[in-house]
């Protein structure tokens, strides 16, 4: 994924990622640099990529990576154009590697390079509050408005007619033409992704960033979190209420309608057309079809097709629920 | 309604008003101006109004309102002295026509009005932290205390004895005295109402403001949003926990106790000495008695009268509730 | 409990407490100093201590406090060392009392004594954001960043290499080394606990205060509320996700993951190495033990052992809730 968001940091040369796993120097081309690391289907000659479960099998039997980082077991799935690096966890060694090349993606610290608005080319342009900061290489559209004490941080596109509250943050991420971000929001920090481990937690590299597309409006305190190798992405017309979590991955489809208080967790893809009421909790990884309808207070912990509505803790067809709890 | 919150952009021409719905302008008094939008109730000569079901047939009868916008199958309800504008959708049209009256009324874009306190009548005034803002208009009383970077927005009325805490945002919003706002709340925004359509929801105009009457208590990260057409009222001594959501037109008796994470959605009644436990969400258009006990967690659909304690999703009686679920 | 956030304004004279409790002066040590109210446990000589339920007997015997403040049915549980002092409702004459020696611990006006950080020893130390306001006596470890904003209120201690991010309020709260917290979190601010009474509630004092250990994460919107007699602890390496609410005096155990949403209420004490899924709510003065795990949504409302899986509201064995529940 190329975005300006992450600065890559290499190339390294081999030896020095060898050297991060505290893996053997044994491979022969040891300077052989290595420019980038990608999934399996995007990355090219001179890139690392990584294969960690079966499941990926068809994509790695045919990834153009020169190295993949991976396990004895599943080695003899990769081309021989692609050099295995084993490793007892692939998902450890890559978020190593992967915060090598992207150090930034592993870390929300404060944007130090943001500027006073005034002191920007942004100044009569856009209709601001007091204590707007800007950072380095924002682009914004034509009339907007951002309100009091927000921060836009380094990267960050915004469209036309776009609206922004007051107290809000935005960073990693692509706002289009008539977007309305209200007060007190968090956009783009990474998602609650890490290996778990004794005493001192792994942090997962976050790469992927938020794009809101066009009319959307997005409630006060509502924190939407960047991807971790994909992007985030709020579908055009979906309107967001109060103080809603979306984690990072999350897909949502256009003209969707999300009421207050509900949380989706981490790479679930949400439909068109879907209406979630107050308080519900979609659990991660899940698939809401199109036309949807949740009931408000619902967790849903599978799948729901296309045209249903759910109801419950384990959410189920709303008639049924309904009948079973009269 | 008349509050100081939303500027009435009328008289408009009964014309101007046809042209915006798109309707032939059949009428021969055309040039005849109107003043105001109200409903069936509040609505005056001179002045237009809307009536959509047949459950306000009785309001309808006795409108003194000199127009309504209504449809084919109710203009017969109407008395002579109220002439019917027929449409297809009664609340889309009068959506329109609300916010060519009072278009701030869809909106929540920042107060642009706002200064520094210190450049206001309130600098020796009020105790205040750094960075406060003040809209024009804003009243406050005796004795009161604004924390570090918060916004009272225009008009905004505070009374004696109140304490404002720091990254708070309050518009649209009448504070009486003795009242505690804690730090990062919206307070006033409009509500998440408005007519789903195709790629550009229409948004649904906000008029109503928040009443928080004496000695209540708001917690940190709450967000309260304002009515349509009717006003949100958090009744006396009122406590409210962290990150709670009220929803538009709400209106909460006195002496009531809500904790942290509730949600209650718009148009619900809640009545006096009601508790209110954490994460429970109370669906919209309800009726909560006075009196009544509300589990932690739970889910209510229906109506709960005085007296009553429920638990569960949907809730019920709290004992059959724990007895099924042993 | 000593600590450096709130202030003793004793001693006082006993006539003084039994005015300010309207009872008679009918004890003969009227002029005595009382220099600090404390739990029976911790009381020493000429200090005050409270007695209100038959289940801290064990305590009561062997108090070494001067005075107690108890019921007629429980003074006889007192070593003849300890005078009683009768009233009918304990709880609220204790609030009484400790509200006249701690008087900031009742409530969360803003901090007065902040400054902007480019004022203080901290401006070549910290690598800080815009509009970063620290109060008296703050002291910041060696390799920190604070977001813009941000405001460390006084006495607040936080350790070395930690990251406080943008728009976050930090009061009453020790942070240790390694620590994140992200933007817009309220740490420390005053329990939701009262003694509720018509037209005015009473506020219970709140003298506890944030302990946040090592390597510690805190997602965006976050509160964590300060303890009342006790500390609300974070332990070591714990990860909390956005928009999360722990109330006063819980304690959570080392290594534990808690995901977007989640409510935990208060005095609930929590294990090492536990899994909390999103939007999950614990309910008050509860034990979980080590190493369980809480699916998302559950609703926990008794003690869960070691080890032990749960799910469901109200949550029950996770193997028998989706058996049920197919």
């Amino acid at each position: 994924m190329e975005n300006p968001f992450f600065e890559n940091n290499g190339p390294f040369e081999l030896k020095d990622i060898l050297k991060d796993l505290n893996l053997e120097n044994n491979l022969k081309n040891e300077y052989q640099n290595i420019v980038d690391i990608k999934d399996l289907q995007n990355s090219k000659l001179n890139e690392i990529t990584f294969f960690h479960s079966k499941k990926y099998k068809a994509a790695a039997n045919i990834t153009k990576a020169s190295f993949c980082i991976t396990t004895k077991n599943l080695e003899n799935e990769l081309p021989k154009s692609c050099l295995p690096i084993l490793v007892d966890n692939v998902l450890v060694s890559t978020s190593i590697v992967t915060a090598k090349f992207y150090p930034e993606s592993i870390n929300d610290d404060f944007d130090t390079t943001v500027n006073n608005i005034d002191k920007t080319e942004f100044n009569n342009k856009v209709k601001c509050g007091k204590n707007v900061l800007i950072g380095q290489n924002v682009s914004i559209g034509a009339n907007c408005l951002i309100g009091h004490n927000t921060i836009i941080e380094k990267n960050v596109s915004i469209g036309d007619n776009c609206s922004i509250g007051s107290n809000t943050i935005v960073r990693n991420c692509l706002i289009k033409n008539n977007v309305r971000i209200l007060d007190n929001c968090v956009i783009g920090k990474h998602g609650f992704g890490f290996f778990p481990t004794q005493n001192k937690n792994l942090r997962y590299p976050h790469m992927g960033i938020v794009i809101i597309e066009e009319n959307c409006e997005i409630g006060c305190g509502s924190t939407i979190d960047r991807g971790s190798m994909s992007n985030t992405i709020i579908g055009q017309n979906t309107f967001l209420d109060n103080q809603i979590h979306i984690a990072h991955n999350v897909r949502i489809g256009e003209n969707s309608i999300i009421a207050g208080q509900v949380g989706i967790a981490g790479s679930s893809i949400i439909g068109k057309n879907v209406k979630i009421g107050g308080q519900a909790g979609i659990s991660g990884h899940l698939k809401i079809g199109n036309n949807v309808e949740i009931a408000g207070g619902s967790g849903v912990i599978k799948d729901v097709p296309d045209n249903s509505k759910v109801m419950g803790y384990p959410a189920k067809n709303i008639r049924q629920f309904l009948k079973e709890n009269r």
